[in-house]
This record gives C-alpha cells, sequence and structure tokens, in this order.
C-alpha cells in the first residue's frame, strides 16, 4: 500500500482525494491544508490537520496548491529526503525545495470542485528529476485509472501552453459565438451538437485533416460576406488572424 | 406520406438520403445529381436521374447542392409554384428562383459523407417566405429525428457566422495545440481529453461561466512566460488576441 500525504484542498486536491480514495493501491493517509474547514467534512475519512509540522511519515508528499506557493510550501515541509510532487504544469519541478526528492503529477484536464470527473479521462504527466522515483509516481497515476505519460521539462511546458490554447482560447471562441447569435437573437443552443462535434471528430482525425470551411477553401465571398458582418472589432480581428492562420496551414496566401 | 426529390448527392444529400431512408413519413421518390456515378450505388432502393427534365411530381424539392449554383439549378427546374428548398447556412432564401415557394432547411452540423451522423444531434434551422410552408418543413424535419427551429435570415447569417467561429476557428486551435507540442516532441494526443472536456462542459454551462486560466486570472507572470515560448509570430498575435478577448469579456484591462 503506497502512503500518500495531500497538501491543499482545491479543485485538483479534492479530486485526488476522491479518486484515491476509490483505490486499493494507494491510502491518503493525512490530508493538509492552511485553512482546515475546507477538509472538515472530511474529518471522519482521513486523518486532517492544518500544521505542516505535524505531517506523519508517508511514502509520497502531493502539493496541489497554488503554482505561487509550491516553492514556499515545500520549503515549509519540515522533513528532507522525502518524495515530493507538486501538481503544476507550468511551475518548475526545481521549485520545490532541494533538500527533497523531487518530481511533478501533472493532471492534464480542467478540474472544478464542483464537477465530477472520471481519472480515465484525464491524462497524467510525469517527470521526475531521479529516475528512481518512476515507478512509484506511475503506480500512482495508475491507480487512479489514468492514462500516463513520462515527459521532460520542455514538453510539460508546451502541454501547458497548448492546453490554453485548446481549452481557454476554445471556450472563448464558443464565448464568441454566444456574443454573435445573441446579437440577433438567436440560440447559442443551436451551436452546442456543432461544437461537441468539434472535438469528437479529432479524437480520430488529426485538426489538418479536419479542417472545413471559407478559410480552407479560401472562398473569398463568404470571408468577406462575414467580415461585413461583424460589428465588433475584435471579433473582426480574430477573424482575420484566424482565417489567416488556417490558410497557412493549408497553403493559402494570406487575407 | 410525404414525397422528396433530392438534388444533390455531396455530404448533406448523402446523409439526407440515409436519414429519410429510416422514416416512414418521407418518401425520397426521385434523387437527382449532374453526375449519375455518385448515386449509381442506390439505384436500386430509389429512382435516380440526371436530367433536370425528368424529374417527377413531389411535395418538396431539397437542393442539397453547392452554394453557388443554388440560383442557377432552382431556376432551371422545369416546372413552377412547387416547394423548393436549399441546405446553406450562408445563401439567401431569395436566391431561389422566383417562380417557386421558397424556403431552407439549414442542418446546423459539419457534415462529412464518410462519417456516420445521428440527426438527433443535427439542429435542423428552418426559414420560409410563406408561412404555409412551414408545417410540411417542420414535419420533415422532425421526421429525421432532429432538433428543429424556426428562424429568420438574418438569424440564419449569424448562426452560420458563429459556426465559423466554434467549428473551423476552435479546429484551428486544435491544429496550433498539436504543431506547438509536436515541436517538443510531446504527444498532442494527451490533450484530446481536455479538449472534449472543454466542448462537454458548455452543454451544461455558459462559455462565460466555464472560463479559467491565465488571462481570466489576468496571471500575467504566466501569459509573459507564454509569450516567450511562443516561437510562430502568428501563434503569438492569436495568443495576446484571444487573450485580450478573454479580458475584454471578462472586465480586465488589455495586455
Ligand atoms: N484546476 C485545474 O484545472 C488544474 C489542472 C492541472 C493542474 N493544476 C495545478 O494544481 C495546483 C492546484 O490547483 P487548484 O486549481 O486545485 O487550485 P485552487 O483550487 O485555487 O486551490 C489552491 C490551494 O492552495 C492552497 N494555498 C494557497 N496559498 C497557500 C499558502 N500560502 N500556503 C498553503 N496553502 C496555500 C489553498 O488553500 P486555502 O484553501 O487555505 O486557500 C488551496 O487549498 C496548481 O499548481 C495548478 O496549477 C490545476
Ligand atoms: N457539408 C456541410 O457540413 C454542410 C452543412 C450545412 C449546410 N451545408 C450546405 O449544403 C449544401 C451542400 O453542401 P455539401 O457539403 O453537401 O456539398 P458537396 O459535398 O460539395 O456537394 C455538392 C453537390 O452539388 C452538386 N453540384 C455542383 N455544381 C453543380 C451544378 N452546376 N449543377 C448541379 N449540381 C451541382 C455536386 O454535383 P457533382 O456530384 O456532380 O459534383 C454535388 O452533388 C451547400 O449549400 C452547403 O452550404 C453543408
Amino acid at each position: 500500500m503506497i502512503s500518500v500525504v495531500l497538501l491543499g484542498a482545491g479543485n485538483v486536491a479534492t479530486h485526488l482525494f476522491k479518486g484515491f480514495d476509490k483505490t486499493s493501491e494507494v491510502s491518503v493517509i493525512q490530508w493538509y491544508n492552511r485553512s482546515i474547514h475546507a477538509i472538515k467534512p472530511y474529518a471522519n475519512s482521513v486523518d486532517i490537520t492544518d500544521d505542516l509540522n505535524d505531517l506523519k511519515d508517508a511514502d509520497i508528499y502531493i502539493l496541489a496548491v497554488s503554482d505561487d506557493v509550491i516553492s514556499e510550501v515545500s520549503k515549509n515541509l519540515p522533513f528532507d529526503d522525502k518524495l515530493v510532487v507538486h501538481t503544476s504544469g507550468s511551475v518548475s519541478v526545481y521549485d520545490l525545495d532541494m533538500k527533497h526528492k523531487r518530481g511533478v503529477l501533472y493532471p492534464l484536464q480542467s478540474f472544478s470542485k464542483s464537477a465530477e470527473m472520471d481519472f480515465a479521462n484525464v491524462p497524467i504527466c510525469i517527470e521526475t528529476i531521479d529516475k528512481k522515483s518512476y515507478p512509484l509516481l506511475k503506480k500512482i497515476a495508475v491507480s487512479l485509472g489514468s492514462p500516463t505519460k513520462r515527459i521532460n521539462s520542455d514538453q510539460r511546458r508546451v502541454l501547458h501552453l497548448a492546453a490554453v490554447f485548446v481549452n481557454n482560447f476554445t471556450n472563448q471562441l464558443y464565448r464568441i459565438g454566444h456574443e454573435i447569435t445573441e446579437s440577433e437573437g438567436a440560440e447559442f443552443d443551436l451551436l452546442k451538437p456543432l461544437i461537441l462535434e468539434t472535438a469528437k471528430k479529432i479524437q480520430e482525425m488529426s485538426p489538418f485533416k479536419a479542417q472545413t470551411g471559407p478559410a480552407k477553401r479560401n472562398d473569398k465571398k463568404t470571408i468577406k460576406k462575414h467580415l461585413k458582418q461583424l460589428e465588433n472589432e475584435q471579433h473582426k480581428a480574430i477573424y482575420e488572424l484566424l482565417t489567416d492562420s488556417i490558410k497557412a496551414t493549408h497553403g493559402r496566401k494570406k487575407l
């Protein structure tokens, strides 16, 4: 049985706790959070604390705390030479205090406390400094039912950056779709099946092959009509830039 | 039983044929295509023709042909005062020759001939010039199992434009994610569950509420790091513009 001390009680830590609770290979023996009230509801099923000096001995310490405080919290851990990992996509593994064996368990998914999450849909990217820590981290990720992938720092950095494009920026395109349709009293809901289909399509097909539409076809008449329709200057700029980007990808000239 | 003559044999017409084939309320009594070879495989189950002068008498004629030729094909139909509709998101209903009763059945989805399509996931937007044609068009759409919505020309125009944002432009963000990850030998596949989750999330929640990430948080440090990481100038411009757009939506100042 692998013993885990979990630190933090936000989106990620909460899902990790629930995930580990279902496995037989991993046991969360203690849960720490700066403010105890967030973990009070779990006091019956796990030892809770708000004092770093109270931390128990465990195989691994998972720091699922805000990016900005990872370094500080790792420094304040009152022991050394134990395996300590964080869960961030963008923080360096070297931000963890060097007194520890250091690693990263980066869950490549968007968590929110309130929404259910099946770890089968959460690829966990594993990074370690020393090779010896890898098998344990892999076991932990696999116990959750997650696909796992060993990566290096550069790869984690680009994955986090790419995640901003496919998650935050994509969501903003949905938002613009919402604004455009509402401006004429059309229902955004009508676009939802298309949005889902667009995401499903590239599960099997490359985004290159999946592309369609006026930019790919270089359909100047439709592009011109669309630009005329757009009243918001920012929306217009986004239309132009992404149309150019599609053209660049598919070997067409610029707008 | 509603009798339909289907014109065209591309992505949309092929799916419409297969969809109608499963209903008991609608019968495709004839299928026309300019080049007969595309519909030859269906000759056993439906009357096929490549001659507009051979068209049978039907309750409705559905023109699922390229946008550019809708006007011309409708003009060449050798009859008048029949219900004739097209399936385009961007072509005016008035592009259909005025000798007909005119309407539009716009299926708001991305079709490709090869991929299966369940019409339950295809909202059909209905537009008519005279009100009397509406009930028949509604019946036809419902027979396919599609959600339906009556819309006007302005609404169809914005829906088509919004579809470009949530389908073509979103797909290009996936493509950029692909390029960025590959540049470091990271696997694009790791992003696929996040892509699906992002699309699923807004089925229940508004894109406004669903937004997260550095732009929404106005996390200047991460934004700066990301911009430094991006080598492609176009990717950088897209990052800046969409970050500004998220800030505008969420009441933050520009980059
Ligand atoms: N959310 C996601 O979708 C996601 C996905 C992948 C990776 N991550 C990474 O996972 C980590 C946690 O993210 P999250 O979304 O779970 O964050 P979160 O919901 O904002 O929770 C942050 C946690 O950090 C704690 N914390 C903040 N300042 C602290 C301090 N000075 N000392 C001790 N604890 C402190 C908070 O404690 P209080 O409860 O006392 O405020 C809270 O438990 C981050 O590194 C993030 O980059 C997040
Ligand atoms: N594909 C989508 O995702 C989608 C979604 C919603 C709406 N629509 C709309 O549905 C309509 C059809 O789109 P599609 O994707 O099915 O097109 P498509 O696959 O390109 O097929 C075009 C069809 O038009 C015919 N055609 C072209 N020029 C013609 C001419 N001069 N005379 C007679 N027929 C001609 C073609 O005949 P040949 O076989 O002889 O070339 C072919 O059957 C368009 O108005 C489009 O905007 C498409």
